[in-house]
């Protein structure tokens, strides 16, 4: 890793000249540069902040920043919560946010071309009238789709149609030495040497900078609709989980919710959930054709569900019920953010078959270290959102326990075979983690990666790896 | 790249002692082992082939040859058509062909473990009464397992669930210095660095040596059939599929087929095609819960492709109408190759809209050129299997045709975005191409890959890059 540069005057009058009126340095710089939603992880003013329109920009600003060994941090929407978009080693954070184009929606090869910065909630307005859709929903939805390609970001229905990784099919990235190159296209398939593709999705803008995105569409579902699946206990709930799984309904998301976080989510939105039986749910959701073709699916459901100790079978089939039930899971995030000071999060992922034992280890664990734990995620792919929340907790005792918590929750994931992030990926906040999960022969191949990508180590130093 | 030593006497006993009864040099080695189903390709006898058993006998010899700079070819059933596991420079051929253990099915988790010398057709038998099954079909049932996922091989199936890739979960693999480590595992997402399972994934050996593959499984449809739509041209044929896609009938597979092709298959097979009256057939299968379930879906697809110009649409929902299609589409390279003295292959895929330009052209460039051009593929994915026959050209005369051919349908694909391959891989006989077709500066990063992991390049060399 080389010795980088501060950014010079001489350094800003070269960016002022390239994007005009689009560079802030010193105190234009707005704060909202500093951290992204994890302020828990710091805050690191970047030195600049330039706001690219093309990738002829960003390319000239990579090529520069190569030669002067200035720090390039990608962001986009700054929701990420890892610190993956922070400048924490000064330099510049070159933002995506001004590039906003949906450039091509193409109904026969059924592909969209997007700028980096498009963000995911107004993606589908460009899908309108197509016929088409974007599987992949992240819970955050003013998060980017760069952003979401750059951390394979997931969401709730990867259960039925996978996660970014699975309808990424092109990228057009510039390398940090401010060359462009084109992985992939509208091809849908490929065995044509290393999947560099691949190894750019969830990369997290170490390797290269994205500039332009080519995803996969597909016909849109005609209904969907949900089951609510009241259960005695999380064992009961979650055990469900691989019968649910395996009795061929396809199920588009499996979740579970407890009834200390909905209960959460009932204060924060201020609304009731519409059942209050049980301490543990399941909430199971079907895409399909038409009601009547998913009838079979909706009957083979239920009758699992009473047979292996579901309560009841809750059928939400109209906006308002469905909307009652997904509003509360939408909202557990925030509402846990708002019920404490601060907090640390946990994205693990782990063997769906395991889950149970986990979430109890969880519980296990906060109690023996003394902090409040909560939790929620996706059943069905094991992938689990653990907040540990600060509470009244003084500075330094929060800061001892969150430690030993964290450390003891990865440990616990790695026994059982688990990886460090489902779906948030590792920023610097996840650093050591993923070191001690991979270990240290995996690094030091990434390492090597990293240095046949950017040998001058300037694309969003300190992330991942390094 | 480092000089080779050739493979001594003491060598010899050293893989002796390690491997008893199981290595094989001079005239004791099978001419099997010099050439893969290409033979077009050429011949190139191993100085020794040795048969592992286990990870740990791979380590042993990796640590071993990469000490002493003897290339380490991996080799599977020997059923690639790019002369991937062909010993080009000498060195041992590493054989899994004695690795054919199904270690696990995880009913919970939908997994299974297998050693990598798992024959496709083989692996089925391990998932029966289990309700589960394995999606990749590519047309080669006697290939290994290892040997799909180091090809990220393809299939007919993934039109509607995917490739190889797509499935592979978790990997263990041997790295050049003897190293073992383990990518992946059980859990089904993942955000966790860089992807160094999908960078193995399609690498052909020549980064690591698999050992133990963990693939998904998916509850497995009760029901599968297929429709058959004659069109008067292929224009016609494949100009149905982006409405066949995008209906919302979610197929298994999506195939074109031409009668000249077709009356291959009926003399190779020795058996009748149920129809002779069209040009050009649309094969579309839809998997699904009953025949119930699927009659929507059939008859939306009817009355589309009767729409759009099919002459009818034949029903194969009997045993016996499945088989006489699917054997003849199944017998169709072999059927080609039984045709013609010597034949050589391009796997190009190409986006969806724009196969049947790149079908015209082909004819166009066989015609001018002066060689008899076959063609199938894979419609719903873009993917085309053309042969240029050799026949009864001299020697001369076919080195130089289908040198000219293979240029001009590359340089054709690379012109409307295409890909080297869809599903067969680069081994040494695509290399040209695919630096063509992704150019010299995304060669050089994957070179840089390479010498991350394998600073000596013993693994696999002269395939893919190099």
């Amino acid at each position: 890793m080389s010795t980088f540069h501060p950014v010079t005057e001489q350094d800003l009058a070269y960016f002022r000249s390239l994007l005009p009126g689009r560079v802030f340095s010193g105190a234009d710089i707005s704060t909202d540069y500093d951290h992204d939603e994890m302020t828990e992880y710091g805050h690191f003013l970047p030195e600049a902040v330039l706001q690219a329109l093309t990738a002829e920009e960003i390319c000239a600003v990579l090529k520069y920043c190569n030669e002067h060994h200035i720090p390039v941090t990608p962001r986009g929407a700054g929701t990420g919560l890892c610190g993956g978009c922070v400048a924490i080693h000064g330099g510049v954070v070159l933002s995506t946010e001004k590039m906003k184009k949906v450039l091509e929606v193409d109904t026969r090869n059924m592909t969209a071309t997007v700028e980096p910065g498009v963000l995911l909630m107004e993606f589908p307005k460009a899908l309108e009238g197509t016929g088409l859709f974007y599987p992949p929903d992240p819970g955050e939805k003013t998060a980017t789709m760069g952003g979401n390609a750059m951390t394979n970001a997931g969401g709730m229905r990867a259960v039925r149609y996978g996660v970014t990784r699975d309808y990424v099919l092109g990228m057009e990235v510039a390398l940090a030495d401010g060359s462009l190159i084109q992985l992939g296209g509208k091809t849908v398939k490929t065995s044509s040497g290393y999947s560099l593709i691949d190894l750019m999705i969830g990369s997290e803008g170490t390797l290269g900078f994205l500039t332009k995105l080519t995803v996969k569409l597909i016909p849109e579902p005609k209904v969907n609709l949900s089951l609510l699946m009241p259960f005695d206990d999380l064992d009961a709930c979650i055990g469900a989980v691989p019968q649910v799984l395996a009795c061929g309904c396809d199920p588009t998301a499996v979740e579970f919710m407890e009834r200390e976080v909905i209960s959460c989510a009932e204060t924060y939105l201020g609304k009731q959930f519409p059942d209050t039986s049980a301490d543990a749910y399941l909430l199971v959701r079907l895409d399909g054709p038409s009601v009547e073709a998913l009838q079979p699916a909706i009957d083979t459901l239920t009758d699992l569900a009473l047979s292996i100790g579901a309560r009841d079978v809750l059928l939400a089939d109209t906006d308002e019920r469905k909307e009652s039930i997904w509003n509360a899971r939408g909202a557990f995030l925030e509402a846990i953010k708002g019920s404490t000071t601060t907090m640390d999060e946990c994205d693990v992922v782990v063997p769906r078959d395991v889950i149970p034992q986990f979430v109890h280890k969880t519980v296990e664990i906060g109690r023996r270290v003394g902090v409040r734990i909560r939790s929620f995620g996706h059943a069905g792919d094991g992938n689990l959102h653990i907040y540990v929340c600060r509470d009244d907790l003084p500075e330094v005792e929060w800061k001892e326990k969150v430690e030993a918590v964290m450390h003891q929750l990865y440990d616990t994931a790695r026994e059982i075979r688990g990886e460090v992030s489902g779906e948030h990926g590792i920023g610097h906040a996840k650093k050591a983690f993923l070191r001690d999960s991979v270990g240290e022969r995996q690094v030091q191949l990434m390492r090597g990666i990293k240095a046949a990508f950017d040998p001058n180590g300037i694309l969003n130093p300190g992330k991942v790896i390094g």
